[in-house]
Formats: structure tokens, C-alpha cells, sequence
């Protein structure tokens, strides 16, 4: 940072708050991107000052996607806020089967809100955006009035593009296909509600929070077939699968045996009367693809960090109804539905 | 809408409103969605579910933009927050002189804010969005419990495709250079401190909320050697010309006769205690151009409608202090500095 005429006195991220003038767009607000937000998020198209990123994206199909952020609480085991803008916005982009290559980020302040926390809070989303390789390129900022917001909301928008002959949407999945997941289902909303609720695991329950579209890029290369892939993120794994089902108007059938969940994430929601197959995600996807590519996926997922742990669960079939069914661990059969009402609120 | 099983009662946009469960990823948003945003917001890619959308853009280069509004009141004379959410983001991506050519759309909704404003607000953004030819294709909703949010809170994200041979800048300004404005200052933010305080002006004043993308792309089509282009919305254009003059390095001076202020907005300005200068506009642009240019410019401005007024307000000068400085209508001059401190909250 060099002096600048402007500010004769730096912004206090120790002892300062945010205040309404920082969403002035005069001095102040120009302060605090200046001395904050440019700081942490120092790509050259951010800095140049625009109100817009010009690029260049490499010809063919984009996709665009957008994704609020007001979890609560900010600061969570496995993440906070700023990581989790980043990783929940990639991976959106990234079900598509696209490769992720910007991402916008709308902020929405409350007035009191700590300015070293949020200095925490971007310098993480930077750190999560260049392991990720996808950074941010322009944003905005907005203050409310005490009272009338909570803390900080982000809103990330992400935009990538889509590889050649690959076609991966809701409305592809076919009597026959077979069903994965990523990894254990769960680790997120357990983490955050752990957190919120103060209840002191024996062994702290991490959120999953992770970029996935390097795991996708290795899915579509194994597997340029492939015919669904969503993030399991609000609703959980039983949601998602409805959410499938309902477009492409199937049916499915899945093994509870077969799907991964953590013995403490287990434990944790049967004390919290919660079905960890509703409890959201944030670094595990699902995937449907044809039975005879379905080894051959799982095995390239194994191969991946964020896939080790891998599983297929279960197969789609026909059926007018549209039910997710599912094959309990006692040999019996029941219907899983939509998530009703709310289960974990601000969860993401 | 046809019936779906999942939703046995349909949403009561009358009398309905937001709670937690339409926040859960569950059956209510799906919903919430489907009854709500999807109705008005009808776009095929939109309707198609997923969470991103897929388009296939023009070559070439491209800008994004992203904008936060939480504007109060939410309903205003000359739009809503939803019509505001549309042109804004519009805007900020035609300052590049790109082309717009889609919209993401985020959703912070408070407990209880009524459906039926929803709806409203909604209804107005497809308007607003069909007017311009700028579809929302993709979008998020999240819930924050009563007392977290404010109403509603809306951030758009646009993407546009810049036309071969454009290149316009903040930091292209160049002594020599004229400074122009679309149109009369203040009128916004008049309008909305208006209805904040229930002021009762004789004439009613309007917001100029506008789409500007048509506006600019005659422009560039006129003189594609528009240096500089933004729109001045909070910090008004005071604040804009100097963001333009410290991207540029220059200094700026300009004519206040010259500058187009209406009446009613100067009156009510003098009355408040503000400065039309430093009010926020929503439908109007600052443009620097070479100077053998600017002619023509206003000449081309003037025949669009929302150009009618345009004026050369001023020109850009070498100055190392980048100050912008005023000719005042006495014929003395003074610097126009940055807005300091907080004129008009949640004026956007």
C-alpha cells in the first residue's frame, strides 16, 4: 500500500468497526476497499478500480451461478464465511462440469460489524480462492443500520466454462444409472450446529467445506458421460436426490448401508434427533451416470482427495411417483422424501 | 403452473409470508421458487432447475459485475427495489461498453416479510428485465430470521460482451479530454429521501432508475473512443468524477451552470441540506471523450430518450493533486471533493 492523500489515517483493523459511511461510496467506502478488501484480494482487475472486470474467457459454453451466504455463526471448525462464499459458488459452477474462472463477491455489512473480523473474513476467501484458482475479480459493498442485518452476508457469483461434449443437468438421469456420492454425508451442518449450540464433541466435527471442481475436472476426464452431478448443500443428500428425481422424472432406489456417514456425525445427530441424510454439505457432491461407467467413476473419485472416500449407493429407476426409495439397514424399505419445514436454519 | 404433488396448498401470496422453512433448500423453497420466482421469472434456463445456467456467449471479450441493493423503502417513486436491482447491475456492465447478457439474482429475505411484496417486488424485476432484454437466468434465495435482514436484500450479478475495438476505462481520461453528463443530478436520491422522510413536495419527484445499455450502445457506435464511462450513483457525481480523475491521474474541471439540475431537486436539495452533486442518480452516466469528439457525442446523446438532456459539463486537465475543481456559478471556483462521511444511507 502506498500513502495516499485521501487517508490520512489508516483504517484501525484492530479496534475499528464498520460505520455507514463505509457503504457511502465516497472516501470512507473507498478506504475500506482500498486498505481491505484490495489487500487481501489483490488481482489486477480488482485493483484497477472499475466497477467491472473485463476478461477474455476461452470460446464455447459458459455457465453463470449464484449463491448467498449467511451462515451463522461467521466462524465455524473447518471454515468461515469468506471460505465457504468461495468454495459454495465454485462448486455450483462446477456441477455443471464447467471449469470455474471468476467469481464476484457482493457484501452486505452491518454497521458495528468488527473490521478485524471481516479482515479475517476476506483474507480467507483469498486464501481459499487462489488454492482454488479461481479468483475474485470485482465485488460491492453495502452497510445497514445496526439491527437491520447480522454481521456479514456474502454473495458469490461464479462463472466458468463448460468442456466440450460434456452435458451434465437434472433432467438426465435414466432408469439404469447408478448412483454416487463423494464422501460422507453430513460433516457440515453437524460442525456448524456443534458450533452454535456449543456442544462439546469429544472429537470436533469439521465442516467439509471444499472446492470440488478439481475433483469434477477428473470425474469428466474418466467419464465424459456422466449425466447429474449437484453438491448436497441446504436439504442434504435426500433433498438433492428428490431434486434429481422430481427433473428428470424418475424414481431411485438407495441403500442406507451404502452411504458413508462419520460414527461421530452419526452420533451426533441421533442426540440431535437430526437424519444426517438431510444435514447439508459443502465438499461433497452426488453423481449419476450410465451402470456400465459407474466403476470406472468411482474409481477415478478414489483417486482424488476429496473423493477417497467414495461410494456407489444406490441406482435410478422408473417411476411415475417420482419416490427416492430407500433399503434400511434392517432389510426394510422406506420412502425418503423432501425435506418439510426447516431443519437447520442459516446453515449456509 | 400445474399441480404438483409436492405442494398440496398453494402459496398464499396475499396474505402469506416469508418464514425459516423457505430458507431450507426443502419443500417450502422448492416452493418458493416454483410459485413465486419461477412464475414471474420465466426463463428457460431459469425454469430448467438447475443451480447454474447455461448459455453459449458471443466471442470475445467480457465484463461481470456484481451489486448489492438494500434500498429503504423498498417501494419508491419511478421503482421498487427490484426494478433498481435490474437497471443497476445493467448499468455497472454497460459502463464498459459490453453489451448485457444475462442476470444472476440473490435473495436475503427477512422471517415475515409478506409474500405479497415479494411478489410485487419480483414482478417488477421481470419487467424490468424483459424491458431491457436482459433475462435473469439463475438465482439463490436464502432466510435470516426476524430482526436479521431488513425486508428483502437483492444482488444482482450481469455479464455483458464488450464490442471488438471498445476499450473504455476509468483511467483512461486524458487532459484535453471532455467531460459530459446524460442527463439532470440528483434526481434519485431526492426521491428517496422524499419518501424515507414523507417529505410532501408540490411535485412529486421520480427516481430516474433506467436501463442505460441502449443509451451506451449508441453511443459507442457513434465515437467507439469513449475514453471513460460510469455512472454516478452513490457518492453522486462529485464522487465519480474524482474516482475517475485518481484512476486517471488527472485533474477535472468543470462548469457549475452547466450541470443539469432540476428545479424541483435543487429546491428540495436546498431545503434538506444536500448537495445535488453528491445525491445519487440511477439512470444517468459520465462520459469522458477526445475533445474533437464531444460534439458529436452530445449530438448523439441528445436523440436517445434518455439522453434528452445531456450536456458538456466540463473538461479533464493535468493536475498531479487530481483535484476536481468547480467554476461556480458566481464565477469564483472551488474544489469538489470526495463525499466524506455518509450523505444518504441505503440510498441503493
Amino acid at each position: 500500500m502506498t500513502s495516499d492523500r485521501r487517508f490520512p489515517v489508516r483504517l484501525d483493523l484492530e479496534k475499528g468497526a464498520v460505520d455507514m459511511s463505509h457503504g457511502s461510496g465516497g472516501r470512507a467506502m473507498a478506504q475500506l476497499i482500498g486498505e481491505l478488501f484490495q489487500r487481501y484480494l489483490d488481482h489486477e482487475l480488482l485493483i484497477l478500480g472499475n466497477d467491472q472486470a473485463l476478461f477474455t474467457p476461452p470460446p464455447g459454453r459458459m455457465v453463470m451461478s449464484t449463491d448467498g451466504h449467511v451462515i451463522s455463526p461467521l466462524f465455524f471448525p473447518g471454515g468461515d464465511i469468506g471460505s465457504l462464499a468461495v468454495h459454495g459458488t465454485i462448486n455450483d459452477v462446477a456441477m455443471s462440469g464447467a471449469r470455474p474462472l471468476y467469481l464476484a463477491a457482493g457484501f452486505i455489512l452491518e454497521e458495528g460489524f468488527p473490521l478485524g473480523d471481516l479482515a479475517r473474513i476476506v483474507a480467507s476467501m483469498a486464501r481459499a480462492a487462489n488454492a482454488a484458482g479461481v479468483p475474485v475479480v470485482t465485488g460491492d459493498t453495502k452497510v445497514v443500520e445496526r439491527g437491520k442485518g447480522d454481521g456479514v452476508f456474502i454473495t458469490t457469483t461464479g462463472i466458468g466454462v463448460v468442456p466440450e461434449g460434456i452435458l451434465i443437468s437434472g433432467d438426465r438421469a435414466e432408469p439404469g444409472d447408478v448412483i454416487l456420492v463423494s464422501g460422507s454425508m453430513g460433516d457440515h451442518g453437524v460442525a456448524i450446529l456443534s458450533k452454535r449450540e456449543n456442544l462439546g464433541f469429544e472429537t470436533e466435527i469439521r465442516s467439509d467445506s471444499a472446492a470440488l471442481h478439481e475433483l469434477v475436472a477428473t470425474m469428466i476426464a474418466a467419464v465424459p458421460d456422466i449425466h447429474c452431478l449437484r453438491d448436497p448443500t441446504r436439504g442434504g443428500l435426500a433433498t438433492t436426490l428428490n431434486e434429481l428425481a422430481h427433473q428428470s422424472g424418475v424414481g431411485m432406489q438407495i441403500r442406507e448401508d451404502a452411504i458413508p456417514v462419520r460414527a461421530e456425525v452419526a452420533a451426533a445427530c441421533e442426540l440431535l434427533g437430526l437424519d444426517p441424510l438431510y444435514v447439508a454439505n459443502e465438499g461433497k457432491l452426488v453423481a449419476v451416470c450410465p451402470r456400465d461407467q459407474a466403476e470406472r467413476l468411482v474409481e477415478t473419485m478414489h483417486g482424488h482427495a476429496l473423493g477417497a472416500e467414495s461410494a456407489i449407493i444406490g441406482e435410478v429407476v422408473e417411476d411415475p411417483h417420482r419416490f427416492v426409495q430407500m433399503e434400511t439397514g434392517f432389510g426394510g424399505s422406506r420412502i425418503v422424501d423432501w425435506l418439510a419445514g426447516e431443519q437447520l436454519p442459516r446453515i449456509c
